[in-house]
Order: structure tokens, then C-alpha cells, then sequence
């Protein structure tokens, strides 16, 4: 049995083994700093496809078909998965062919940490034994989405991040497999809006609900931030970053240089003009998936807060002058 | 721990405790046959607010704070709730202020089943106690989203469902409640695609999903149709109802008179004009909790397989010519 020691945080009963991880990125991302670190990288954006909206499905099929052959699975009890395109097509139409049941969530960027946090508990109360758990993201698809039609070339603010195109994928398991990391406890965060209305800035929309559960977290622990070799927030990107950093700050808690946010990680801010950095519910699965997974299994890291960040507007409600309410979801992994 | 006892079903170790549910409708839902069941009815489509989707949040919110209410709580462990609206922002505009660690899930219509199974499994799992699962739609802005804008008056074809305007949210507790119906099994289903188009013929487009399920239930258990007091889906429809009872029998499995879907429920066929029926994620999420929710309590229903069925399309997909994806997610629900 899990048991919850707090109001955000659950200690699972068991070790959940995160058995395999496959990373699928676009281009930009491919010349970016981790580019050498994923499995796949594409030259096209649109994979082959006739919109970006099927590239984006056929990636995540493709690199969930690739999660399973590196685990030497053909399939799992479960898929959890989500996306930032209307109704989470990219996922509901990625995984339509895989026989695999499905479970589909939307936690915008905080995507890949709701599918961890969700697959471990569901694992750990037996419910499944392996869980295929999964979140993508496109620019260009995303963009034209939410913001405005590519073609206009409208000017970036400063303050934006640049969605990653891609998908990352894990697979979590009860079974044993030495050299796996484990994910031991499961951060679950509320919706928080302070209200930013900038969908153009979405570090400051997204930083409060990371320094809410964060706190949260340490509150409910007792532990502080060097608890952990390596505190990685999801999507906050420059602005965020040093949002959260302050947020911290102010009720006490100091992050140092073990802090980090994936959206810094995934792109060169001197030579890739992504301003703020990378978002994108792909943004923290890649970054998870090619760089920090690698390093728990290697024992460079031993443990590890992993928090991805999402804003929950949609295209609606930013035409209709709302604000923007923001999640984050964590896990912690450990190396052991 | 639960047990999986076959690819779909998952046998839940504990009685899962369903110890209050809420009922908002809209005007037309109120004028059916299940009017008088309903907590709430309300007369203004706009709820009072400015657009349809701020309606919709402010109905999430008041209803999951009625199912607080009734269930004498101030708020749960977890809320797990879903709606139609682009990046589920009737669920996280709702719940932005109640100060409830959130799982945001997409289903489509199907939300309710997976809000009840995803529920169930993680109370079963002990990380959590409590759980508030609840779905919600809105005919008005369903209709601007998916089909086209309502003042175009455009003729609804026969084949067409009547998305139902509304919230319907229960409490699942690991504590005994003496009365309360308890969940038992969760079933969850894949992505089926048979390659229908038609958003105008959504119970086409879901039957197969939920012929699938089904049919692998009682494979997985052994069970008859008979086996239960009641088996209902989600928001088949009459052209959706007609296809699953063919679909069924062609696999030597018979539905008989115990068998009805939520969409025939909620509307008069005769008076309301609403062609095959109801629809959308507070249709099975209405019926259940105004009246499956008190014939359970009251013991007049022992056993119940209750099946919402989702059509997983998007704006974007339907207008690129592409299929409909659809899935079903099931929970069995007994009174003892």
C-alpha cells in the first residue's frame, strides 16, 4: 500500500523500475546541446505525414514502439499518455493501432510527470504490473494552435519558450531490473493561477504552481533542497527559473547549483534564438528520457526531484481573456 | 493489491466506497424523464457567466462542492475529473480555487468511466483515501467546438446525439459507509478505430469500442450478460445501442432487457427531439449519479457494469478528414 504523508506527497510501497526509455526530437532539438543524447533524431516536420498533427501521432507511435522493444516487451498492461493538441489527438490517434488499454490525461506541460506519478501508484497497487507512460509535443502544431498561424512569422517576445517537437517514453515496471532507476514517492500539485494572462509568458504563468508543490513537498518531508543531486523543474525556462528561485527563497528554501529546469537544458540560448528556452509537454520527457535517465543508471545521480510544470489555458480561453492556471507534478527517482 | 485477472480487467482488493454524488443539469436535461432526480437544475445556459466554457467551470465547481458537501467533507485527497472542451479547461478553470491536488484525464465521453476506474484503482492502492471523480459537458459549447456555430442553425441529422448539458461527480472513500454502493472491478479499454467519419454518427464510431470491452470482459471472467441487475453505456444512442447488440451477438453474447445506454435515458425520444439520443461526458456522468447512484443505494440495483463511451476526435482531426478513434472504460458497481 502507498501511504500519503502529507497532502501533495505519496510514498509508494515499492520499488517501481523505470525499465526502459526512448526519446524521438525534431531537428532543432537534434542541434541543440543534448542532440548526440536521443535515440532518434527526424529532419522532417512533418515525419512523413500530411499535417503536423498526424506527425506528431506517428512519432508517439513510433517511439512508444520503441519504449517496448528496448524493454523487450510487446506490449504492457497499460499506456498512459497526453499531448498538448485538442483532445490529446496526438496520443489518442498514436496509440490506436497498439492494442494496448489506454488511459488519456492532460496536464499540458506537467504531462510527463502526471503519466510517471499516475503509472507508479498504478503499479505499486497492482493494478498493472508495466505501464507504458508517454507525452509529445510539436511546434508547429502547437503554435498554430495556441498562438498564431506560422505562416504570419509573428515576433517572439523575449519572455516565450519554444515548444519542443517530439516524444519521450518510459516504461515502469513492479518487476526487478538491476541498474534500473526507481521512482519511490509522487508529488501531486493543484491548479494554481496568479493570474498571468501572457500566454507568451508562460514561465511566470507556470512558476507558482512549481514553488507550491515544491514547498509543499519539503514541508510535508521535512527535507531541503540539497536532499537531492538534481532538482529538475519541467518547461519554467529562463524567466520561470529565476521566478522559482525567488518563490523558493521566500519561504525559505534555497535551490543551488544541483537546481536545474529542462527547459534550459534542451536548447542553446546563445545560437538557437529560443529566447526563455524549451517547453512542451515533450520538453521535459525528452530531457528526462536522454540526459537524466541515463545518468541515474550510470549512478551519477542518485536522487533525484523530477517536477514538470504545465499552464492550462486553452486557445479558448485565452481569446476570451482569461488567465492562465498552472500544475506541476512530480516524482522522485533514485539510482540504487 | 488489486489483481489483474486478464488484459482489460483489473479485480480491485478492496470495496471502494462511492459515499456521495452530485447532479447539475441544464434546462432541457431537467424538462426529461430523470428531471425530478437531479440535484440542480438550472435555467440559463450561460450559468451566469460571460461564454458557455466559463459556464461550464462555474457548474464544475458548484457541483464537486455539493458532492464535498453531501459527502460532510472539505475536500478530498485527489480530484480526477475531465470534460470535451479543448485542453479539459472546464475541469481546471473549475477547479483552479478549490485547493485540491488534480489529475486532469481525457476520455471524451468515456471521462466518467476512467474518472471512476482511475479513482477507484488509486484508493484500492492506499494513495489515496478520498477521491472526487467527475465529468462535465456543455450542449453550447460542444456544438461551437466540434460541429459548427449555433447560430447557423444547421439541421441535425438523425444519426445525431444531443450533447447534455451539465456536471456529474460522486466521492470514492476507502472508509465503510454503510448504504453506499461499492466498486469492485475496473475495466479499461483501448483505442478502437473502425474507420468512421461522421461526427454526426458517434454511436457508430463507439460501438466497436464498446463491443470490445464488453465482449473481453466476459471473456476474461467468464461472466453472462445476465450476470448483472444492469448493464448501461455511456451515450451510444439509439444508432449506437442497435450496433453494440448486434455486435455482441455476433460474438455469442445476448443483452437482454437489463441492458440500456445513458444516452436513451436522459431525453424524451418523442418530445425532446433530440434523434439518437444524448451525449458527451456529463451524459453517463448525469445518469449515473441521478439515477443509478440512488436505485444502487436503495438496493433495487445489486450488480451494475456501467460503461461510458468515448468518441476520441478532435476539432482539428475531423476537419483534416480523419477517422474517430473511440474507447469505452467500465466500472462494475454492486450494493450489499
Amino acid at each position: 500500500m502507498a501511504k500519503r504523508i502529507g497532502k501533495h506527497t505519496a510514498v509508494l510501497d515499492k520499488p517501481i523500475y523505470i525499465i526502459s526509455a526512448a526519446s524521438t526530437a525534431g531537428k532543432k532539438e537534434g542541434e541543440g546541446p543534448l542532440g548526440k543524447l536521443f535515440d532518434n533524431v527526424f529532419q522532417d516536420d512533418m515525419y512523413g505525414e500530411k499535417s503536423w498533427e498526424m506527425a506528431e501521432s506517428k512519432i508517439v507511435k513510433d517511439n512508444f514502439s520503441l519504449a517496448l522493444k528496448k524493454a523487450g516487451l510487446e506490449e504492457t498492461d497499460l499506456c498512459i499518455s497526453g499531448d498538448l493538441l485538442n483532445q490529446d489527438s496526438a496520443s489518442t490517434f498514436g496509440i490506436r493501432d497498439m492494442n494496448i488499454p489506454f488511459l488519456g490525461i492532460y496536464g499540458a506541460c506537467s504531462t510527463f510527470g502526471e503519466a510517471l506519478g499516475l503509472g507508479s501508484a498504478l503499479v505499486d497497487g497492482g493494478f498493472a504490473e508495466t505501464v507504458l507512460a508517454g507525452a509529445s509535443s510539436h511546434f508547429c502544431a502547437a503554435e498554430k494552435q495556441y498562438r498564431a498561424p506560422l505562416g504570419m512569422g509573428n515576433q517572439r517576445p523575449q519572455t516565450t519558450t519554444w515548444t519542443v517537437t517530439g516524444d519521450g517514453a518510459v516504461i515502469l515496471s513492479s518487476r526487478k531490473k538491476i541498474g534500473a532507476p526507481i521512482i519511490t514517492e509522487v508529488l501531486t500539485g493543484e491548479a494554481v493561477d496568479m493570474g498571468v494572462k501572457d500566454a507568451n509568458n508562460m514561465g511566470a504563468a507556470m512558476a507558482p504552481a512549481a514553488a507550491e508543490l515544491m514547498t509543499a513537498y519539503f514541508r510535508e518531508t521535512g527535507r531541503e533542497p540539497n536532499y537531492f543531486d538534481v532538482i529538475a523543474t519541467g518547461d519554467l525556462g529562463y524567466v520561470g527559473k529565476t521566478l522559482l528561485i525567488e518563490l523558493l527563497a521566500a519561504e525559505g528554501y534555497y535551490l543551488g547549483n544541483n537546481y536545474t529546469d529542462c527547459g534550459i537544458e534542451i536548447f542553446d540560448k546563445d545560437s538557437q534564438d529560443t529566447h526563455s528556452g524549451g517547453s512542451g509537454c515533450a520538453c521535459s520527457a525528452l530531457v528526462f528520457t536522454a540526459m537524466f535517465y541515463k545518468k541515474l543508471c550510470e549512478g551519477k545521480i542518485k536522487r533525484m526531484l523530477f517536477m514538470p510544470t504545465g499552464a492550462l489555458m486553452s486557445p479558448t480561453t485565452s481569446q476570451q481573456g482569461e488567465s492562465i492556471p498552472s500544475i506541476a507534478h512530480g516524482v522522485v527517482i533514485e539510482s540504487r
